[in-house]
């Protein structure tokens, strides 16, 4: 009487989610115990994997090079320093919502970071004319010891006269109306494996071995190396968690079991 | 009788409106104690919002270069200053009507502010060869110490001498008809977070590394970074005018009670 | 009778204008009193306004920059200056019929003043060879004491060869007919907000820093800044006449009123 007019298929259709969530709501109900168990066994998991494993693995700042004033000591070719504050960067950070790396305790000491610079250079005769140049890097922690230093050399992609006329005609439209200019990101590690001090990177002081450089912008990397536990729980994420999950749930399971056998 | 000839729709259609407007009139009788003290307390956190934000988070205000008189100083590449007088330009904006920050007790000292720089360069052959140029920023309050202090590096963006035939070809009715020039506007925060003095700030100086840089137009801009309990009233707007709102009323009414039970 | 052979609606349209004067003068007959009071209301309010209000609110100048006279001086750019006469052009003005701002005393002092330059130049390579020059202007009052001094930085426009040459193609005509040239007029406020002196001002002496380039004409421009009640009666002059015209009328009601008491 109620499909009265109706298509069965119709009426099939029409109830076929109401069907699931109640075939959904009775396989739920049967194994209800289970699921609830490792529902609180993947909530500690993902308690303790937030616990151990920092929020980013890596973190970006900005760089200022201080060209000198003089423009005859410019031409002439001394270096350009930059210093960056990583504490004052770490609060506007804070005070953004922003997440970076967490510093505190929860990254042990003896976890390790790479250090890494990104210079945006215009593709202009300048550049090109300077060649390679050195980038050094030195990093210091809140009692001012050096942690960690290096330095590489980096270059500008050669590009032939002919690939340049290519690349301007191939991305006018954009470099036409002003959404990109001719311009090229050039990344380096500089300094890898600085083991963690303790409170974290205070400072920085990175520099460019000739200040003829022409540098749009350009920013310091600092990325977490995760090593031992750390680095396979994020690189096998699916792995770890169901086996840890299972573990977890376990442990559950043995403790309840060794409570009730002690108080009952 | 009245709907005579009519036929029944057009008459439903045209009475719609007026039987909404008599249901609203209906639930808004209903529930107008509720709508009454729900009014007062939107308006009582408008007022407190008013009170708390800044009414603008950002202020513009023109720069002028006096470069040396001296044509040779000038070819030398001496630095070039300017000075801004924020009460003046304060003043300006009060007779304008203009409403800028407001500069009053509301912001209270500890809030903090951005400074950053805008340049309008021609793309000359002159600004093109000076390459890199340092900006420095110091800013001073009403009892002439250095609240802030800052340097950066600005470059004109370059360009290929095919892609500036290409832009000059594209932009050229506008260029020829004199809308617009060859230029380009170069950006940059100069003072991050400057704690904000009492009294706001009064001064700044900027002065360019290279004098030979040839500058259009100039300006300092003034951002306010609204951090706490501001930063969510503003960021959050919806979010947190339900939440007051609600806070407030229960505040309007816990008070009502109060001097009920108080006065009778 | 009277519409005999004349199509009805023919005789509607050819009497409808007279008709609606007649509606319209019935309407004013009926409202007369309270129209003339509002005539007379508004013509006061128009005397008020013409009264406060200066009738025009800027001036233009011509000035005429004096070039050492040594040739060799001249190439390597000294200063040029000019002197301007105000009182000498507001006679001219008054000569010509032309009314400038009104110097006397309905204009109050405390009123104040923007002073700007504008320059025609012409796009010689002398000029772009320039680059940025500063302009200085002080002005002086009836007594000879400096009301305003201050001085900005103007540069000619860049244009590159390719846009230099589509724009002479583009104003070919004009150009070889002699109608127009190549030159660029360039304008900019120096002196912001000199405080009206009592007389008006007298004279004004503007340097350029640099007697190499080339100035086809100049002149100087006074406006003057509308602020506080004067800033509202202009700018917002639909509004502030509605309002000021009630009441003035309250005022005469009053007025009447209050005689009619007294006298009878």
């Amino acid at each position: 009487l109620d499909g009265e007019g109706i298509p069965e298929w119709v009426f099939a259709m029409v109830w076929w989610p109401v069907s699931f969530m109640g075939y959904m709501l009775r396989l739920i109900g049967r194994f209800s115990k289970l699921a609830f168990l490792f529902s609180v066994s993947a909530a500690t998991y993902y308690w303790l994997y937030g616990a151990i494993v920092p929020p980013s693995l890596s973190e970006s700042h900005p760089i200022n090079f201080l060209y000198p004033l003089d423009s005859k000591q410019r031409k002439g070719g001394v270096p350009t320093n930059a210093t960056v504050d990583f504490a004052f960067y770490r609060q506007l950070m804070v005070r953004s919502g922003t997440r970076g790396m967490d510093w505190s305790s929860s990254m042990s000491p003896g976890s390790s970071l790479d250090i890494g610079i990104t210079l945006v250079l215009p593709e202009s005769p300048a550049n090109v004319g300077v060649g390679p140049f050195m980038v050094k890097v030195v990093v210091f922690d809140k009692q001012g010891n050096v942690v960690g230093e290096g330095s590489r050399s980096m270059i500008l992609r050669h590009k032939s006269s002919l690939l340049q006329t290519m690349s301007t005609v191939f991305y006018s439209i954009p470099l036409v109306l002003g959404f990109t200019s001719e311009h090229q990101a050039i990344r380096g590690t500089v300094v890898q494996l600085i083991s963690f001090p303790k409170g974290g990177l205070q400072r920085a002081t990175v520099s460019i071995s000739d200040s003829r450089l022409q540098v749009y912008s350009a920013s310091i990397d600092i990325s977490f190396v995760l090593t031992g536990f750390r680095y396979y729980l994020y690189h096998w994420f699916v792995t770890s968690m169901v086996i840890g999950t299972i573990v977890i749930s376990n442990l559950y399971v043995s403790l309840i079991s060794w409570m009730s056998r002690k108080l009952f």
